[in-house]
């Protein structure tokens, strides 16, 4: 049986946004077993309140937590029994096979570097996230994309954007079930001469990869429209790309509300465009899409929202079990493996 | 008398676009001289055919052009006579007052550092845009901010930013009429240790700064919203960020034409929404807007879209007047000598 381990203090919302998400897995029959990782009294509590049983359900008692506002290295040193240490521990040891945390995200990469292991060929984790696009992708007619680094590597030399490039399209292949994922590399002309140093070296040797369907350079352009599967660029621009799609949102649906308090015209017709816009506002809905997989260690490491809800709970425990099941780490070791020496 | 030279043979739509700028000009009676760089031949033919008279347009021929396609500095070595190389001439003998060009953006900027000084303080010139916001900015309300650099330098030391800093402010005091601008630094998060070493060294030295009104760091989230009035980035995060607002805009137009196309409840619908869609569709239209200024020369230069129309180029030559007659350079100047010794 798969058995995940959850960080369950980090979340802005408390342990019951946690515990809420496992409730709806057990109303779903889900099978999973379950290591709630953070302060006893609480999450007992809250699951005898959710109604949530403790024979598939065990707690690892962790009195401490590291706050959103935390620098994380201090933190993790002050509190060597905080739910992120000790939920990492836990896969470590064997206890659990995956990692799920909506916490700190410099807290959770650290924590889980300070207790797993790197897979060959890795210098730096990456932090992937999807983003909604207009065109469908893969068997399920996906309406989003990967990209990664979105933030854990916010400078980038030329192998760590191959070994992204591998990595991300493993995940693409075990996660999203697309065959043969188009990964590019984001730049500022789609020529294999633009771009950073970095980025055109990546280029030249991702060109040269058998197993990676690599289309070359994709611009800024092309990240709405959703034309590759995947996406690969440096942690500080994917963090800048990530925010500002969240700010189009934003700034779409208050466009939307200052018409619909005003005019009676607008309200009408918003009325009638009511399910293209709800369409919308679910493809820039995070919630739905259970959080975002950090890639490079020898265990599976989803980061959800620290503002998960509970159904945004539920869908990152499953997303981690379904990387242990089809074994995600595996493929992603494979894919590295395949690298030209002194390349990624 | 204000004199523009005018780059005539660059823009993707031929002299005839060009010319109908001059054309939209001399019907509202604008007094500026225009001096068009390009085929002689050409050029005669579209005045006649436009009803542009010689008296205050004078042509200096050009017989080659580099195309947007060119390799900027072997195009400018195989081509000594090309029309962006001699429109720079012009302006730098003094026969003109600034330029401007719709022409292949490597090739205006490297013609213009042969023929052009950099200010003192700057190592790279910048190159400047404006982009659409939700909120307004200005005694004017004007719905856009700028952001330098978008493309001239891919990447930027802590110096760069910081001459981009004290340029866009200037800019946006003379320009959009804004007193006192503020000015801010994209990165990956608001505090001041958040971003890559240069953007880190930059932060604190514009910290100190009296003269520029430096607001701190802003996220992708703030750059649909338009939270400040000058964002200031290295280049190549800025050409993604413009081509991603570009890209959203059209995913926007194409998701509206398609529910257009299908659906009659959708088609009485957008009808209704029709004013409000225009004016998001006039946020996003470039043409309005009149070019890219780029900063950093001892005179202004201002890079017209490739697909400019008349209106667009009458905007361009509008805009490089307005900065002669309000002294940008000068202004700029001041601003570069208001650092400190040993920054910007």
């Amino acid at each position: 049986m798969t058995t995940i381990a959850v960080d369950a203090m980090g979340s802005d919302e408390g342990v019951s946004a946690i515990v809420e998400g496992v409730a709806q897995l057990r109303a779903e029959n889900s099978e999973l077993s379950i290591v709630l990782v953070g302060d006893e009294k609480l999450l007992t509590a809250a699951m005898y309140k959710q109604g949530v049983r403790d024979n598939d359900t065990r707690i690892v008692h962790a009195p401490t937590t590291v706050s959103m506002n935390d620098k994380p290295g201090a933190a993790l040193d002050a509190m060597p029994n905080c739910s992120i240490l000790r939920a990492a521990q836990v896969v470590a040891e064997g206890q659990a096979d995956a990692l799920v945390s909506a916490g700190n995200t410099g807290a959770v990469i650290l924590a889980s570097s300070r207790h797993f292991t790197r897979l060959g060929g890795v210098r730096r984790v990456g932090l992937a996230a999807v983003h909604p696009t207009m065109e469908r992708h893969g068997p399920h007619d996906d309406p989003f994309a990967l990209m990664l680094d979105v933030g854990a590597t916010l400078q980038c030399e030329a192998g760590d954007l191959i070994a992204f490039a591998a990595m991300g399209s493993a995940y693409s292949q075990v996660i999203s079930g697309i065959d043969d994922p188009r990964v590019a590399l984001l730049s500022n002309g789609t020529e294999a001469i633009k771009g950073t140093p970095a980025i055109v070296e990546a280029h030249r040797a991702l060109a040269k990869r058998k197993d990676i369907n690599f289309v070359g350079n994709v611009e800024g352009l092309d990240i709405p429209r959703g034309s590759v599967d995947v996406v690969v660029c440096e942690g500080f621009v994917g963090n800048i790309v990530l925010k500002m799609l969240e700010g189009v949102g934003d700034v779409a649906r208050d466009l939307a509300k200052t018409a619909y308090d005003t005019k009676l015209r607008y309200k009408i017709a918003l009325g009638m465009l009511a399910s293209g816009i709800k369409k919308v506002a679910a493809l820039t809905d995070w919630k739905q899409y259970g959080g975002a997989p950090i890639v490079g260690f020898d265990h599976t490491v989803i980061k959800a929202h620290g503002r998960s809800n509970g159904r945004a709970i539920r869908n990152a425990i499953k997303v981690a079990a379904k990387t242990v099941e089809r074994g995600l780490t595996k493929r992603i070791r494979d894919h590295l493996e395949a690298a030209p020496k002194g390349e990624a």
